[in-house]
């Protein structure tokens, strides 16, 4: 321990260590440093030296030890005012906006503003709670009379004054029952609450101020109200005190900011966009699946247009694992209670599964993995090494448990189907399968026009081996080979030490949709657990019995998943190849109606998905309706085309082509869809 | 009724009349025709005419009621000995080889001709009892020692003798009191159970005599045992007394006989051949299916093989529902208990269907059938007549509760595949949808190889009405359409009433395989009831809401099911387009290896499978490997042939074919394989 008045060491993020007086602020450490720095500065991130300087041990034992401390000890890091006197040595990081925590306490922060801004219009307001979320920040307020549209307009002009004045956050102690004194007196039924259940007799409270305006609150926040730089108040919501209807009804106000006005403008951009692309209001858009209530949530049905697209992915999904030389199989839905116990699911995966079903032999569950399944036929005859790889690949149905109530669209559901494979092989085959299997995953990605992609490896806690299956020579070749095949691959990754769960490490691979947002669909997995369970086994070149290595691969993940990303991704504009209805015959009038349907049939004789609009109807409504649609081509047919033997083509986001012949039409389109083109 | 010295009425097929004393027998009747037919009888089938007359009465009502009244006292028709005095005027049918019952009678007379050949060898015998049965009949014995094999031929070789005796059956009646007595003497404990059993206090009882052998039956019989021309014992069983395993185990002696030694030589060679077809077996030899003890029965596992096949089938099935103007949908494979108590499964479907899963927000069961799911498609979005019809296809997996121990390989499974449709119209199209169902089921069965079936309508009971749903117009439409359409593309068939289900009229058709046997597959079928129960609707040209007519139809069945028919059908031995290997390659020794590579590649770009043996095994052993497999093609390959860049041809069923070049291989194979010819 530092005695008060001993200097303290503060340890920077370069490595450097300057010394202070013991009371030094991060500002000031930031000043000594930059003017720049200090200014740029919104709140700084320290650890205790005591804790943190031992990660640097060179023993390393001790390293592990410290590392194994400091994650179960989060209090050992944390982030402060900038204006927090230091006590003691530490390292410090000084946050800006680049880092993603800043902008939380700016969140944060500008929950104050917005109480602030409705304390001072409505002061007869009792406050409940104010926290940053993911998206912004809200506040619960209770009042006797709702917000009006106009009470939002004026708090968030009322924000601004407050940001205006630019009044310091001022963090303060006091003992508890002195708090609790002061929120009685404005009979604050809620902040009450919140300090009886969250400190404890004899505890100092901590309160932020920012002129009149007083908050229970643990902080940090930004210097003062001025670096509230950026906000909107977005929406109101009621929301019941304690989440029980019995309790008053609250007044939860959302708002968002940022570090600019542009960063928030473009965030609009993004959520208008995203909006629009919402896969679900796609989904009833152009009538491609719906959910039925009275079928029940978390199950998929999918219409024509919707099966028609799961169709071609499929399609391509299969012949692609033949060209690739898997195996395709088909394993039942539902099996016994014993097989899953054989498997462990029965032990550690239940809660995750639809109840069991009694029959008059014995109890029966739908499969949440299909893997069980594929081991069953692997286990069906012996095997020699000279029968491995084994890959089989199934579109496999699976059903699992979603709580009631935590469905979404497409994104989460109780029944999706895996492209699941699963790979049997020996030690020496295990790095080319994983090649392949990467290999195969980038090949869904940039088909399905994806060009961006994150990768992650998960690797095992080496702190704690006992919670892993498998011995430490099969990790270690594991781990090793996802190593050397992403390598190989030339694809960077981030190691996530700890991540892998207690059958195998994996690698996961998040694909970037055009808005920039990550999703995780495919990962390559390995599995020690059930080749173990199962009791798997290959005859070697030696002779030998051996349990051979067993990787799980989905890479569409979830057929269900990837169609809604899908759906985002492009707004529902599909290219030509997996359009539903690829093309759209527009006769001008009835009298061009017999070389419409002749050219329909010599579209679809070529294969393609074509729809011709008969009805009584202006042209341009129909061009309309195909439009909305978003019908990749829209093809005219009057006099002239009759004449010529062609068709005016209307491409999707392109506008009117002009007429072409119905010959070049269609070569062009033959081309696009063998090249899976995203152009029209 | 008539005075025993009145003169009776016997009323022929071909609607003659004629008049015996009364007392006359079957024979005599016959004898007065021509003593060729008397000769050839076997047995009578006789209606007493007090009932079976009035169904020519031209009363309508009246005519209802006998029919009624027949088809509910089955006695009124029965089989009776040639050599029964008729007592009352009859209709008489006299029964010959032709008639399949007369064949059941020759084999209930030669279970007698059994159990008389083992009390002439093993007097000490007790009898149980010994009926025909579809394939033969059967007699159970209790004794002490078993009966060997060569007792069994001893058996044989006695029954000859009792056939050669020629002894005549006699019925005899007796007061059932001393039939008891008879078989109590004779301490045989299973005869007496049987007297105790179906027979009353003061009935008489019949016994069937034929020399020395005496047997409590009801008959009737042949003449006498020179009728048992041709009969074989097949084997032997335990079976233990009244199927409880505590009492004694009887021992069953099973047999088979025809009319001609022909017939039966025939009979074995079709037994023969379908043992070897058995696609149970073969499923295992070919490694295309199993069933798996730990999953449960009734459960398929499609290996690579197989569902290499399945593949072929539902691409092939999907292309033509596209090409034929459905639409393909995919439905969740569980549904609340709601949607089934709507649907009306809950009520007289629930045995039938797995047991419910109990979630947190409801009930959930299995689908058994896709109908609803479909139906809740179509009701998701407003219809008009310009949208009708509406034909969703979809290759559904569904489930239903077969209790365990009636399972059998793929013909009866739990879990399966029906390649479903159903289609919503008006009545105005309904003629012509029924039309092409017919032509699509057609397509099915010649696609597949099969040029032969059978086709029964079923109709409803017209007696019965108030049973059936749906009024009497739709039904008149229903069968109507259905009549129409088989008679429009040239189809024989056989109308059924009464068989419809509840809920509407069906075509059945059955096809006829390469064995001549009779499996039931396609079906197309009406269904007044879900549109009712899920009020479906679409407005009219009127501009009225009408409740649109519903077909449901399937024409493989079930995928699963014909795939075990196709295993028979071809005895595993598929042809070329749906061989799951198409092509094996041989190269003759290790330095052919490269060429062998490249012709294999060269043919997997050209589309086919192909399986390229390159173990370090002599050229002969490849190939009867292949051969063992069913492979269409091998193709064996040495120096010459990579001098001239050909391939050795073995066609399978057909041998050595010489050497061709690849270009023409490719080329007579592609042909084959897009006629989907049967032929190599």
């Amino acid at each position: 321990m530092n005695a008060v008045q001993d200097p303290i060491q503060v340890h920077l993020p370069d490595g450097s260590v300057k010394e202070f007086a013991a009371g030094v602020t991060p500002f000031q450490v930031a000043e000594s440093i930059s003017p720049r720095l200090a200014a740029a500065s919104v709140v700084a991130r320290i650890k205790p030296l005591h804790a943190a300087g031992q990660t640097a041990a060179d023993d390393k034992e001790a390293g592990d030890a410290a590392a194994m401390y400091a994650s179960e000890d989060a209090q050992a890091e944390r982030l402060v005012d900038l204006s927090t006197p230091l006590q003691e040595s530490v390292t410090l990081q000084l946050l800006t906006e680049k880092d993603p925590d800043a902008l939380k306490v700016v969140r944060h922060s500008a929950a104050h503003v917005l109480a602030t801004a409705v304390l001072e219009l409505f002061p007869e307001t009792k406050l409940g709670h104010g926290p940053a979320t993911d998206a912004g920040f809200f506040y619960d307020f209770y009042r006797p009379t709702p917000f009006t549209p106009d009470d939002l307009k004026r708090i968030e002009e009322k924000m601004a004054e407050v940001v205006a004045r630019d009044e310091k956050f001022i963090r303060e102690q006091e003992p508890r029952e002195k708090g609790l004194q002061r929120f009685k007196a404005e009979n604050d039924f809620m902040k009450i609450h919140f300090i009886e259940r969250f400190t404890h007799d004899g505890d100092d409270i901590s309160l932020y101020r920012n002129g009149a305006f007083v908050d229970f609150c643990r902080g940090p926040h930004v210097p003062s109200t001025g670096r509230v730089k950026a906000f909107k108040v977005t929406n109101l919501a009621g929301a019941y005190w304690l989440g029980d209807e019995k309790n008053p009804q609250l007044q939860r106000v959302y708002g968002t900011a940022f570090f600019s006005k542009k960063e928030m403008d473009e965030h609009f951009v993004r959520l208008e966009e995203a909006a629009k692309r919402d896969h679900r209001v796609l989904g009833k858009q152009l009538d491609l699946f719906s959910i039925q209530d009275l079928a029940g949530p978390g199950l998929i049905f999918w219409h024509p247009k919707g099966a028609m697209i799961r169709k071609t992915m499929e399609d391509w999904m299969r012949e692609e694992c033949i060209r690739r030389g898997y195996d395709l199989v088909v394993t039942p839905h539902v099996m016994r209670t014993e097989l899953w116990k054989t498997s462990g699911h029965e032990g550690f995966y239940s809660q995750n599964m639809f109840t069991p079903m009694e029959l008059d032999d014995a109890d029966y569950r739908l499969k949440p993995m299909n893997c069980p399944g594929h081991i069953l036929i692997y286990k069906n005859s012996p095997k020699s090494y000279r029968d491995l790889p084994v890959r089989f690949a199934e579109l496999g149905n699976v059903y699992r448990y979603e709580r009631s109530g935590t469905m979404h669209g497409l994104l989460r559901v109780r029944g999706f189907t895996q492209d699941d494979a699963h790979i049997f092989c020996t030690p020496e085959q295990i790095e080319n399968e994983v090649v392949d299997c990467i290999d195969f995953a980038q090949a869904v990605l940039t088909t399905f026009g994806f060009s961006d992609f994150k990768v992650e490896l998960s690797t095992w806690d080496p702190n704690d081996r006992k919670s892993y299956a498998g011995s430490d020579e099969k990790w270690n070749l594991a781990i090793h080979s996802l190593e050397n095949a992403l390598q190989r691959k030339g694809i960077p990754y981030k190691t996530i030490a700890g991540e892998a769960a207690f059958y195998g490490p994996k690698i996961d691979i998040k694909l970037v949709d055009v808005l920039g947002r990550l999703w995780q669909l495919s990962t390559v997995q390995f599995d020690f657990n059930l080749p173990a369970r199962f009791e798997l086994e290959y005859v070697g070149e030696d002779g030998e019995r051996h349990q051979p290595l067993m990787v799980h691969r989905a890479l569409f993940g979830s057929v269900e998943r990837f169609f809604g990303v899908l759906i985002e991704h492009y707004a529902g504009a599909f290219p030509l190849w997996l359009a539903p209805v690829q093309m759209g015959i527009v006769p001008i009038s009835e009298r061009h109606q017999a070389y419409a349907e002749k050219v329909q049939a010599e579209l679809q004789k070529a294969g393609f998905r074509v729809e011709l609009d008969a009805r009584n109807e202006k042209m341009n409504a129909k061009i309309r309706d195909f439009t909305m649609q978003k019908v990749p081509y829209v093809l005219v047919m009057g006099d002239k085309e009759e004449a010529a033997g062609g068709v005016s083509v209307r491409a999707r986001g392109k506008g009117d082509q002009g007429s072409v012949s119905l010959a070049d039409f269609l070569a062009r389109a033959g081309e696009l869809v063998a090249g899976k083109s995203m152009e029209l």
